[in-house]
C-alpha cells in the first residue's frame, strides 16, 4: 500500500523513540528501527543528533544503506563519519553512488585516505571518479554525471524504443535523451514524453528539440543554478568548448546549490560558515566563530577610539555619552537593510554595471528620506526626555548624516567588495557596521564638540 | 542549431543594449530585440530594470509572451504590471498558464479586477482556477497542478502506450503517471522511464511503485520543499484526507519555495520583507523599511535609558563611557552567530523537542568559552590602552557575563519565538540585540558603579 507522507512531526517522533532506545542501550532494537527507515530519514536523524549519538548510530546502520545516506548528508557531517571508516568500507559504501557525489566526498578526504579509497575501487569506478575529480570544485563539471543516454538523429522512435527495452533502464532523473552527431556534438534533445506520445514511425529528427541549451563545463555552479531556476529545467547537457557532450546535470544536485547559495548569504551576514554543523562539538564551534569576533573587537575598539577623541566633551556632559549609541545603532540597522537587498540582488544576478549606479542613487535617496524622518522623531524623543533643545538638535543632525551615509555605504560596499573579488555576504556586514559606527559617533560627538566650543 | 547557453554576462550585455535603445527612444528596435529573447531572459531584464523602464518595456512585449513572462516574475513585480493592464488583457495573457501560477497571480489582485478577470475567462478555465483558489496560500494545495495523467492497475504497458499516443502529449515536468483505483485513490506510480524500457506485454501492476508517498493537500509548502529536497523528487501526487488524487506538485514550483524560504531567513534577519523588490520606488521602500527602524529606535532608547541609570558613574569617569559600547557589540555579534545557526536549523527541520535542550546547552557552553577568551583579550587590550587594571578587570568581567548570556539568548530566543508562533527570522535579531545591549550595558556600568562605591 502507498504510504501517506511522513511529515516532520512523525520524523521527530521517531527521533524521540530512537534517542530513548539509544540512551537505554537497546542497540539491537535501534538497528531494527534503522533498517525500516528510508535513507533520507536516517540522514535527517543523523543531522539532528549530537556528535556522540551520531557516531553510535553510524555504527548501527546497514552497510548497504551507507552510500545512500552519505548522499543525503551535509558536507560537515560526512567528513568525520567517513574518516572513522576503513578505506575498504568507504569504497564499498560509495560504490553505487553517482560520480559527482562520490567525487565531492573524495575531494574532502585527507590525501592518504583518498588514495586508499581509490585503490580499493574497481578499475571502472576508479576511472570514472578520476575523470570527475579533474573538474574544479563549484563548476558545472563538478555537478555533472556522465551517465547520459544518447541517440543518433537518423533513426525512428521505434528503433529507439527497441534500444531502450534492450538497455532495460535509464539513469535517475532522466527526462531527455540527447541527440549527438558522430563527433559527440550535441544536436538537440528528445523528451521521454515525446517518445511515449508520438507514433513509433516518427523519425527522431522531427521531434528533436534543437533549441536545447548546453552548459559549458567550466560555468560556475551558481550560474548553472540560475539557469535551471529561470528555465524550469529537470536536466541539462554539459559540453566542452567544442560542443562535445561530457555529461548532464540534474535538478536534484542543483537544488542543493540553490539552498547552499541562499544559506551562504544568510550565514555569511551573521559571520558564520554556511557549512557550520548545528550540532558540532563545543570547542570546534568556538574556534570557528572566533575570527569574526576578532574582527569585531577591532571594529569596536576603533569606535571606542573615536569616542576617545571626544573625551573632553563626554566629561563635560554625561548625557551625550548616554545618547551616543542611538545614532550608530539606527545607521547600522538601515545600512544592513540595504546591504541584504543588494547582496540578494547580486546573488540573483539582477545587479550589473547597467543598473548599479541607479541602485546606489536610489538607496542614497532612501537613506536621506529615512534620515529626515528619524532625525525629526529622535529630535522629539530626546526633547521630551531630556528637555534640551540644543541636545535634541545635535542628535537629529547626526542622525540625518549617518542615515544618509548608511544608505550610500549599504549599497556601494557590497558592489565594491564584489569588484575586489571579496565575498560581499561574508565581509559586507562587518565593513558596513564599522562605517556606520564610526560616522555615527563622529557626527554626534563632533557636532556636540563644535556646539560646546561656541 | 543548438545554442550555447546565454550566461549572465551575455544577459548583462543585452540589458545594456536594451537600455541604450530604450533611452534613445528606438522603441521599434526594442520590440524586435524582445521578440528574439526567451521569456525567462525578458523576465530577468524586467527584474533588473528600474520601475519606469519596466513599464515601458512591458508595453513593448508581444501579447503572446506576456503569460510566460508573468510566470517567471517575482510577486513584487507582477502586481504593478498586472494592475496597469485591462482585465481582458490579463485574462488573455494568463490563459495558457498553469492553474497554480494563475491562482497565485489572481490572489494578489484587488477584488474588483480579480472578478473582472475571472469573468473574461472561458468557463472551463474559470472552474479550474476557482478550484485552485479554494486552497489556502502556502499549502501543498496552492502549489498543485490538476493536470495529472492517471492509469488503471489492470492493463499492460502496451495499452498505456496506445492511450498516450492517442493523447498526443503529456503535461510539463511529468516523470511519473499515477495509478489510481475506481475511487481515485492513489495506488502507486509508474515512471515514464519504466514505460520506455520494459517489454510492452508487462502488466502495469508489475512495474508499479507502491512506495510512492502522497502529499496531504493541507501540508505547508516549506514541508513539501523539505520532502522534495530529501527524496530528490521531480514530482509528487497530492491527495485529500481520504487518499484521493487531487493533483501533483512539480520541482520547478518547489525550487521557488526553497529559494523564498532561504531568502526569507536572510532578509528577515536584516529586517526586510523577502519580496522586497531591489528596484522599488524610493518612497515605497522607505515606508516598508520604517517598521524595523521604529522598533530599533525603541530598542536604542531602552539601551540609552540603561546608561541613563548610571549617569553618576559616567559623569565621574568619562573613560567608562568611551569603552561602554565594546561589551554590547561583542555580545551582539556572538549572539547573532548562534541565532543564524538555530534559525537555519529550524528551517531545515533539524531542531525539535528531542534536541533543543542539548543545543541550548551547547551554545551556552560556547558562549561561556567565548566569554572567557574575549574577556582575557579585552582585559589585555584595555590594560595596554588605558593602563588601568581596575577598568580592564571591569570590562573583562562584563564581557564574560554578556557573551554567556548571548549564547543562551541566541539559542533560546528563536525557539521561544517559534513556540509563540512568531517568525524567528523576522523578530529574532531585534529581540536578541536588545537583550545583549541591555545586559552588556548593565554588566559593565553596574560593575563599574559597584567598584566606584567601594
Amino acid at each position: 500500500m502507498p504510504v501517506q507522507v511522513s511529515d516532520s512531526l512523525q520524523v521527530e517522533h521517531r527521533l524521540d523513540q530512537l534517542s530513548q532506545a539509544l540512551n537505554s542501550g537497546m542497540f539491537v532494537h535501534v538497528r531494527q528501527m534503522l533498517q525500516n527507515m528510508a535513507s533520507s530519514d536516517i540522514a535527517l536523524i543523523l543531522e539532528s543528533s549530537p556528535p556522540k549519538a551520531r557516531q553510535v548510530l553510524w555504527q548501527l546502520i546497514d552497510q548497504d544503506q551507507l552510500g545512500d545516506i552519505l548522499d543525503e548528508l551535509s558536507e560537515e557531517l560526512k567528513d568525520p563519519l567517513i574518516r572513522a571508516m576503513s578505506p575498504e568500507r568507504v569504497a564499498k559504501a560509495t560504490a553505487s553512488m553517482d560520480t559527482d557525489d562520490l567525487a565531492y566526498i573524495l575531494r574532502s578526504l585527507p590525501d592518504t585516505v583518498y588514495k586508499q579509497v581509490l585503490q580499493s575501487m574497481s578499475l571502472q569506478n576508479r576511472q570514472r571518479v578520476e575523470q570527475a575529480l579533474s573538474y574544479p570544485d563549484e563548476t558545472a563539471g563538478s555537478l555533472m554525471n556522465t551517465d547520459t543516454v544518447t541517440l543518433r538523429p537518423d533513426v525512428n522512435i521505434d528503433v529507439v524504443l527497441r534500444y531502450l527495452r534492450q538497455r532495460g533502464n535509464l539513469p535517475d532523473t532522466t527526462d531527455t535523451l540527447y541527440v549527438v552527431d558522430k563527433q559527440d556534438k550535441v544536436l538537440g534533445g528528445v523528451k521521454l514524453a515525446d517518445l511515449l506520445t508520438c507514433d513509433p514511425n516518427t523519425p527522431i529528427s522531427s521531434i528533436i528539440d534543437t533549441d536545447i541549451e548546453s552548459i559549458p563545463v567550466g560555468m560556475s555552479d551558481s550560474e548553472v543554478a540560475q539557469l535551471f531556476e529561470r528555465h524550469d529545467w529537470v536536466s541539462a547537457p554539459v559540453v566542452d568548448s567544442e560542443g562535445k557532450l561530457l555529461g548532464r546535470i540534474t535538478i536534484d544536485d542543483v537544488v542543493d546549490v540553490i539552498r547552499e547559495d541562499a544559506e551562504h548569504s544568510m550565514m555569511g551576514m551573521a559571520g558564520m560558515d554556511d557549512d557550520e554543523d548545528t550540532f558540532a562539538p563545543v570547542v570546534k564551534s568556538t574556534l570557528r566563530r572566533s575570527l569574526w569576533l576578532t574582527i569585531n573587537l577591532f571594529a569596536a575598539l576603533l569606535a571606542a577610539s573615536v569616542s576617545n577623541m571626544f573625551e573632553g566633551t563626554i566629561e563635560q556632559f554625561a548625557t551625550i555619552a548616554i545618547l551616543m549609541t542611538i545614532v550608530p545603532s539606527m545607521g547600522g540597522v538601515a545600512g544592513n537593510q540595504t546591504l541584504a537587498l543588494v547582496i540578494r540582488g547580486i546573488a540573483l544576478g539582477h545587479i550589473g554595471q547597467s543598473n548599479a549606479r541607479w541602485l546606489i542613487g536610489k538607496e542614497l535617496a532612501i537613506g536621506f528620506l529615512n534620515g529626515l524622518m528619524w532625525s525629526i522623531l529622535v529630535f522629539i524623543a530626546v526633547l521630551v526626555w531630556k528637555d534640551d533643545i540644543a541636545l535634541a538638535s545635535l542628535i537629529g543632525g547626526a542622525m540625518l548624516i549617518n542615515m544618509t551615509v548608511a544608505g550610500l555605504a549599504g549599497a556601494s560596499i557590497p558592489l565594491i567588495l564584489k569588484r575586489l573579488k571579496v565575498d560581499p555576504a561574508l565581509a559586507g556586514g562587518m565593513v558596513l557596521t564599522t562605517v556606520t559606527d564610526v560616522i555615527g559617533l563622529f557626527a554626534f560627538l563632533g557636532l556636540a564638540t563644535l556646539y560646546l566650543m561656541h
